[in-house]
């Protein structure tokens, strides 16, 4: 029996990545009149990348380096009134309303009949409870958890927090690198349930698919009776994960 | 007895305020070529405020916010590299070492020998979390807090979480309107410490000097005092009340 259920929220809950994506979209639209060929996402992506350390994950941060991105792209020709559409596209971003995947609702409502739940996501923490409260879900998890980076310290920590030992938590969630790799490192289980478009900084880690507790999904539908099996097999790891590849 | 002893972080363990105003001071000097009369605090204010509901409190939102009054205010003239200048700006204020106000490491050290310690700051995740590492203060904080707002609502499922009642909680801030007004409200005492500069943001409400469990020190320094003699006096608020205005 897991005394834990943990999901991670954006895309593993509810749809993110593809918001950054439609963003990013509309600032390739306002960037092309000023360029020979069309904004790339390598190059949105390397500015991103170098403001990581300074700006955290989130669309404020996101928002600065689409104008650093605008303005080194075009050689600082872009004018003051799309500079402020880009800041238009961030408040719009920020605004958007949460759409719930597939069978989401579904699965943690009948988790939680019966399991402890616990939401970690990580990112902006104004911006991560906005959409936790709008996403009407909150309701399900008993704890949540809003963290800056997800690393195997911060998820031991996090579990010693709890009082629980990481061999009795089951992680759920749709990033390699955030989700399933750390977890699995301090001892955890993981579920990896892949989203239609990952962030290649989500992405950059290669998968483990034969690691001892490692599970993979195709939606959160499948969730419940995952956990159902995994927890009528016993608690040997090495006949779970055996039990698991039969779901 | 106080069963903890919370305390703000930002303007009263360390330096913040400050900072903001220096960066603001970068912008004026910025802008100063393309403007008739220099960029005024409520210029900017005026955009931080309309934009807090999307972007919250932090450097990056505040980023965002000079970045759209320095467009507005230049009717769209300001160029791309003094664009680019505004983001260097956030960066160096992100990247800015922690400085610690006087008394403050002494205090909550002395503090920390007889008390148990929480820091409750409210702003950005990230940004907080680099702040709290470089102070060095960690280690005196049994528990560390970063809200995204400072309500009644706030305050008080914090303290519930913690199973500790409001009434044997001490609270100590520099903002009356987030660190005193809500912690009285719910029946804690507060410890009102002013710093040399307040946003205009947090001194919008009226100071209650007269509250029941309120109290107002100089500086930091003179906090363990003021908790030896409350604790001293007994557990009647009333008494208390008398008695911290010897200190």
């Amino acid at each position: 029996m897991f005394e834990i259920i943990a999901l991670d929220a954006d895309d593993t809950l509810w749809d993110n990545e593809l918001l950054f994506a439609r963003t990013q979209d509309r600032l390739r639209d306002l960037l092309a009149p000023y360029l020979g060929s069309p904004l790339t996402t390598e190059d949105l992506y390397a500015r991103e990348q170098r403001n990581l350390g300074y700006f955290g994950y989130g669309v404020k941060g996101f928002g600065l380096s689409m104008i650093e991105t605008a303005v080194e792209l075009t050689d600082g020709r872009i004018s003051g009134r799309d500079i402020a559409a880009i800041i238009d596209l961030v408040r719009e971003q920020l605004n958007h309303p949460v759409e719930l995947l597939e069978f989401a609702e579904q699965a943690v409502s009948e988790m939680a009949q019966t399991h402890i739940l616990m939401l970690i996501t990580k990112g902006d923490l104004l911006e991560q409870e906005r959409k936790i409260e709008r996403s009407g879900l909150a309701r399900y998890f008993k704890f949540i958890e809003i963290v800056s980076e997800k690393s195997a310290e911060t998820y031991r920590r996090l579990f010693e927090r709890h009082g629980v030992s990481p061999a009795h938590v089951l992680m759920v969630g749709n990033s390699i690198r955030s989700d399933i790799l750390p977890v699995l490192e301090i001892g955890a289980q993981a579920v990896y349930i892949p989203y239609a478009i990952t962030w290649v900084h989500e992405a950059s880690l290669p998968e483990t698919a034969r690691h001892e507790g490692y599970y993979q999904l195709e939606n959160i539908g499948q969730l419940p009776r995952l956990v159902a099996r995994l927890e009528g097999a016993g608690i040997n790891p090495a006949r779970q994960e055996a039990s698991a590849r039969e779901v």
